[in-house]
């Protein structure tokens, strides 16, 4: 780690950070200075405040997203706060520009209150095309997401939860084409009831999975359970679990056939995978150690193993999916990422493996694989079109029929 | 003008405005994403968190300025709200660029409520290396200034308000040396007390021009009128027209030496210009149209003339000041731009033209001369640290010393 450590630090003292705002239009001579600014620039002024849609013409707008944080949950560094938070948040820009090309900035916002940052956000609607919520801590990730949604008209998206979401729902899916299994009759057992955890629980019951039992370390949670709850908690219970079956994860992961972990180191032991019914699935997604090794894993017994590790095989990599989410979202103007989008997003990522490619160590495409994000985008788009939230139709599409 | 009209609607339509983000390290491979993302990242964040001061090492706050505006007061359009006036501050982020290497982002705030303004600002400080007002209506402007001034640890600047007046008091410093006058004896006439006239005024006095009478549409301001006043003008009569001379323009421009224009069109007149003192100097800033046009002045007998119009003499363009009062206040991570700094910046671009160039016509350098944004930047980094805002010395300076 050391060497990872040093490397970083020289790379970001080197270049002052990651990105650069630079200019995509000519400003030489007084010629250029006179579209570009006064008196030119009146013009698309003129047009936008006649017809507030042009502004995703005439600006970059449309191709503008923000990377929201409060630093209070950043990465494996817990609260850090707003500022320290800056490298990561502008190496999530760097992502959004690598891998789909869009234009992104850092917004570091410093205060945990969430009515604060709803407001700060909401404010700053008119310059952004959209809005990425990034390592804000439960329970103010949930309040702040859904309030932004219900109050703008741009796509508010918090990457943390449903990124990690749909790409575990991707390599399920997966997964389960290799054991074959049916989403419809597999049980699930979640561990760890974060962000991401509540996210995939609810991602999985849209995608028809009827049998999910979700933990948090004091065991499985279950409607009416009188310690240790919390409103998104007492809400998902109502929809999982349906027996309320009680127990430390070592009992209720028992003939299960999807272990999903986004908890803690260690959590899961070679007894608890050899409890579970035959070709158990396995997520251990618990960063930097997982849930438990992949090696140990399929010693064990488990058919299929994916980690959030970069070394290690199926890597649950958030960046598979926002990029292209909201390249699509983007492309088509919507005014939402609603569920049908992220769906839509779960199986593009699943099917750029054909059955022919499918393999035990290979249920997700690799982050760098160039077609994940535009094939992300379409699916997401198609999506946006058809549930009626896009302001415009994709010309390739209109190009097609 | 229909020219400029359809060449800057396509010019904007055809990029989709004028600014992109772009990546300055590379994220090529895994070995890349683990530097700039996960889980390198973690590293600065770390440094940053143990010493906050480091952000300014390890991201790119040193060198990122917010273009900030809500709409009120957009060129010469009025209030156009946030959305229309992307155009404008990202062109503005573009002149940053183009003119100092600053990366700048437009923020345009959807209120007009000067409190919602300055809590949006403030709250985004951990982000950025400076604050850019631009276009906000008074005597908002004016408030939310003086607040985020005070509550800030990063440099404010409204540029409406001070790059106007630095530039008009650099070109009357030159004008004054080829009619052989002194600033402390020297009478001034300002017209039109919003935020750049009110601006000018300060600066000028912090000059050490004794004798300015302010005016507005209703004529010559002084201490205790009794009709259209507000705060501003009130604080400001306390230290200008200290005989409370009244009357309307035309009467009080007599036995005047200089007459500074922020109002409107057509507003000074032949006759007006023959009842100054010898030499007059006219500096007739309405846009697009002059106060007096030039040659009408020059005709009257005016020593000297400058305008607000590229395709007149010395223009008087903000963009001789911002870019390097911003470069400077940021390569010293400056805390504030005081009146030092500003008055540094006013003799850094008059001073570019030698006493041998100077003409009536070459008075304020040209906004394409490439030596005025470093020699601002200079001037104004040096008065930062004689004045104890720099919180860190300039590289090039400790290397002279």
């Amino acid at each position: 780690m050391k060497n990872i450590r040093e490397k970083a630090l020289e790379l970001h003292k080197q270049y002052k950070g990651k990105l650069s705002v630079n200019v995509k239009v000519p400003v030489e001579n007084a010629n250029d200075l006179s579209l570009v600014y006064s008196p030119g620039v009146a013009e698309p002024c003129k047009e936008i405040y006649e017809d507030p849609d042009k502004i995703y013409d005439y600006t970059i707008k449309g191709n503008l997203v923000a990377v929201i944080s409060d630093g209070s949950a950043v990465l494996g560094l817990g609260n850090i706060g707003a500022g320290a938070s800056m490298p990561v948040m502008e190496g999530k820009a760097a992502l959004f520009k690598g891998f789909a090309d869009i234009d992104a900035i850092p917004l570091c916002i410093n205060t945990h209150d969430p009515e604060q940052i709803i407001q700060t956000v909401k404010l700053l609607e008119p310059t952004f095309g959209g809005i990425n919520l990034e390592d804000i801590s439960a329970p103010n990730c949930f309040i702040i997401e859904e309030r932004l949604k219900k109050e703008m008209n741009i796509p508010v998206f918090h990457d943390d939860q449903h990124g990690t979401a749909i790409v575990t729902a991707a390599g399920l899916i997966n997964a389960l084409k290799i054991v074959d299994k049916r989403l419809d009759n597999t049980k699930v057992v979640i561990n760890g009831a974060g962000a991401a955890g509540i996210a995939t629980t609810k991602l999985l019951l849209n995608m028809g999975v009827h049998d999910i039992i979700l933990c948090d370390s004091k065991g499985a949670i279950y409607e009416g359970r009188q310690y240790g709850m919390n409103a998104m908690k007492e809400s998902i219970s109502k929809y999982t679990n349906k027996n309320k079956v009680e127990g430390l994860l070592q009992e209720v992961i028992k003939d299960t056939d999807v272990f999903i972990g986004l908890s803690v180191a260690e959590a899961v032991t070679p007894q608890m995978v050899q409890s579970m019914n035959r070709d158990p699935i396995i997520f251990a997604m618990a960063n930097p150690i997982p849930e438990i090794m992949p090696a140990v894993a399929l010693a064990a017994g488990a058919a299929v193993v994916g980690t959030g590790r970069s070394d290690m095989a199926n890597q649950v990599n958030n960046v598979l999916a926002f990029p292209g989410i909201f390249k699509g979202a983007l492309e088509v103007f919507a005014s939402e990422i609603n569920e049908e989008m992220k769906l839509a997003a779960v199986f593009a990522i699943a099917n750029l493996i054909t059955r022919k490619e499918l393999k035990h160590d290979y249920v997700i495409p690799r982050a760098f694989d160039e077609r994940v994000a535009d094939a992300v985008a379409r699916a997401v788009a198609e999506a946006a079109i058809k549930t009626g939230v896009a302001r415009k139709k994709m010309v390739k599409q209109e190009k097609i029929i």
